[in-house]
């Protein structure tokens, strides 16, 4: 199948237009006409060869997982989806299905390591993975999700990674009514915790640095702000909060939000994947606070996840843009000038 | 009430007979005619004012907190104990008894700060409270634990402090039959915490750094031994645990054992109240690993630990010293020189 995209052809040069072959309809395969896909920090990271030391990047690299299509066609033995179906694909498009994390529904954490749907490898072929900035995209029946009716099209690609990755610690650790969730950093995963954590009937605290942020914060659905700069407010919020989602993406100190954290609240770091500076054990020892990190989620969850949000009317602020404008989005997400996620409008893209 | 007891005068002397009085029973006082008392590194710690970012030492300081006695009277309201029961004081005396963590049973976690059992405040009269070197303790009702029929008294105390430090975690974190616990460090905790999960059911791995203590280690019970400085044993062990019990005393890096945990693994530091090394987030988030502690246990738990302990046949081993012979004990104890825990025969002790 012929198709067209956007890739990335070295560390250093913009994404330039793509033409290229997805492979033919195996069996169990989905072809998808992608209309939207949302632009992850991930993309540009991946694009720029920044993460050599977990393994480099595959040139020419498409981005792109956080997909929303239809279905155009399928193969004999699909049994999920059908032609016309609104459909989503997110960060894995395959994985071993026999081990004991893919039978409890986390693929992600694959006992074989899950193919990621860019720069991965397909696990028949060992082709390299092309993700979502593209026209088309083939994937196996049962890691395409049903996009359920009344979920914006046009919104909802995000949910596939910054919005999973945040919904499944609030999972972990039982996010309900009466939890005290606090949120630290507003952005793409930030906002979308506030959002979904409120879903879920939490009272939410957003952790920010500015105090120009609280105006913000609290027009997400945040019932409270404490800004972190201020010693009062942070000594006042002492030992308030049940979970904290940690979306800062680069190395910090995690002492001042643990001195948050009431007796056996826990810190999920989902935002920096780099080293966690020293800290005390003290506040670990005495009150049993936990630290600990999440990643994305597996599909039933994702797809719960996508009911949640249609049931309760949650999506991510979004600014649509075309495919080429990407480069352009690449560098305003890098200064932090995004509210809060890019979505390419594929329609932008001339089909192959 | 007249007693006689070893006390620090100071940070540097060594400890020295001290005649005090206890306070005269209140009400709902028990007194104690103390029979054994553990000798905890807290003790040590304590007596040389090691501690003083968290609070001074009060001197005279009569250390103690794994204690085991009689019942020689009680106050008109006591309703729990009688004059010859058996019984144990632990590491707290006294709480608010109010707050959500008293009511549910975890006073060590006292909104209000439980009153240690030695170099503590007594919340009436703001006396100084005194430890377990010494013939006789008074303790309110609420705060002294029922010593099983057939726990031998002699070994029991070190339940008190090191047996409940352990066990707490292993319980939090839902230990039993297919768990697979490891155990870093095998001193005074360490080996109780290998026979504890074994008494639980689990499969226990200790990790140690000389190959010299696998034969030990097994001796107390462990399944299998990784010698963590051998890279290849480290190696072969990866993912392999859900929960390790980290009893070592000081700062370390943490990296070695969090790789040995499995999916959802959880490090429980209960040995080192200092900083804790940088380390990195990726395994956290990676495979949703935990870090975390915990600080002894609520008197409800520790009573459990002490009726299991005595349907199961758990003892720590013990050396049985003199009074007299604390001050050498304390050296010994500093140069991890005790298999694996002293324990004061208060017999030594001509009564006051």
């Amino acid at each position: 199948m012929k198709t067209i995209g956007y890739a990335a052809r070295d560390a250093k040069t913009p994404l330039a237009p793509y033409a290229f072959e997805r492979r033919a309809l195996r069996d169990n395969d989905v072809a998808l006409e992608i209309l939207y896909c949302g632009v992850c920090h991930s993309d540009l990271h991946q694009s720029r060869d920044d993460w050599k030391e977990w393994g480099p990047t595959l040139y020419p690299c498409v981005p792109g997982h956080e997909i929303i299509g239809q279905v155009v066609a399928v193969g004999p033995k699909v049994t999920r989806h059908k032609v016309g179906d609104a459909v989503a694909v997110g960060t894995i498009v395959d994985s071993c299905q026999q081990c004991d994390q893919c039978r409890r529904g986390e693929q992600q954490m694959c006992r074989e390591v899950p193919t990621l749907t860019y720069n991965g490898r397909d696990r028949l072929t060992c082709e390299t993975t092309h993700g979502g900035y593209s026209k088309h995209i083939v994937v196996r029946d049962e890691f395409v999700l049903r996009l359920p009716e009344g979920l914006d099209p046009s919104r909802a690609g995000p949910l596939l990674c910054a919005g999973i990755t945040v919904y499944s610690p609030l999972r972990t650790w039982n996010v309900g009514p009466g939890s005290r969730v606090g949120v630290v950093g507003i952005g793409g995963l930030g906002h979308l915790a506030v959002r979904l954590a409120a879903g879920l009937g939490a009272t939410v605290t957003v952790i920010t640095r500015s105090a120009a942020k609280a105006a913000e914060a609290k027009a997400l659905g945040a019932d409270h702000v404490i800004v972190s700069t201020s010693d009062e407010a942070m000594k006042a919020g002492a030992s308030s909060l049940d979970v904290i989602i940690d979306t800062v993406p680069v190395s910090h100190d995690v002492s001042p939000y643990v001195a948050l954290l009431d007796v056996e609240g826990v810190l999920v770091i989902v935002g920096n994947l780099g080293p966690v500076p020293a800290f005390s054990s003290l506040p670990l020892v005495m009150g049993r606070r936990r630290i600990t990190g999440s990643p994305v989620g597996g599909l039933p969850q994702t797809q719960e996840l996508l009911d949640f949000c249609a049931r309760k009317n949650i999506l991510p602020d979004c600014e649509i843009v075309p495919m080429q404008q990407i480069n352009e989005a690449f560098t305003r997400m890098d200064q932090g000038d995004v509210h809060y996620r890019f979505v390419i409008d594929m329609a932008s893209l001339t089909a192959a």
